[in-house]
């Protein structure tokens, strides 16, 4: 068993309203900075000891299924790293 | 001008406790799923214009010092990728 450290990032999906951004880019416009668009995402940092990447990997992507995101707003990204 | 992709990810330093990370962490054990440390952090992504990438981090990084991070309890990470 090796020890991986698994990322996942939880966005919204594209034409889901995202009022807690919105508020952050205008306060961000309201202290002078320009910017075109502030996407927030969620990212989960997850050790786990694992046989092998593809392993950690595909449990860090059924804990993203089960519980990390929701299918109906959510998009997530998997991401594995030895740690 | 080009446009870039500037990510911060802000995190609590260590040591500061965690509540909603450590009931993710347990939620997750009650499914089944085994794991040493769950950590989470918040993601921004942000599009803007910018001469260089260079100059492009450097208003992100003053963005994450002046609205995006709380230096007193979080740490923070500047990325910037053209888009």
């Amino acid at each position: 068993m090796t020890g991986y450290t698994a990322t996942v990032t939880v966005r919204l999906k594209s034409g889901v309203l995202d009022p807690e951004a919105e508020t952050t880019q205008q306060a961000l416009e309201r202290l002078g900075f320009e910017l075109e668009e502030l996407r927030s995402a969620d990212r989960f940092e997850l050790d786990l000891d694992a046989a092998s990447a593809a392993d950690a990997r595909e449990r860090a992507t059924e804990m993203a299924e089960r519980l990390l995101a929701n299918p109906t707003i959510h998009d997530y990204e998997v991401g594995v790293a030895e740690r």
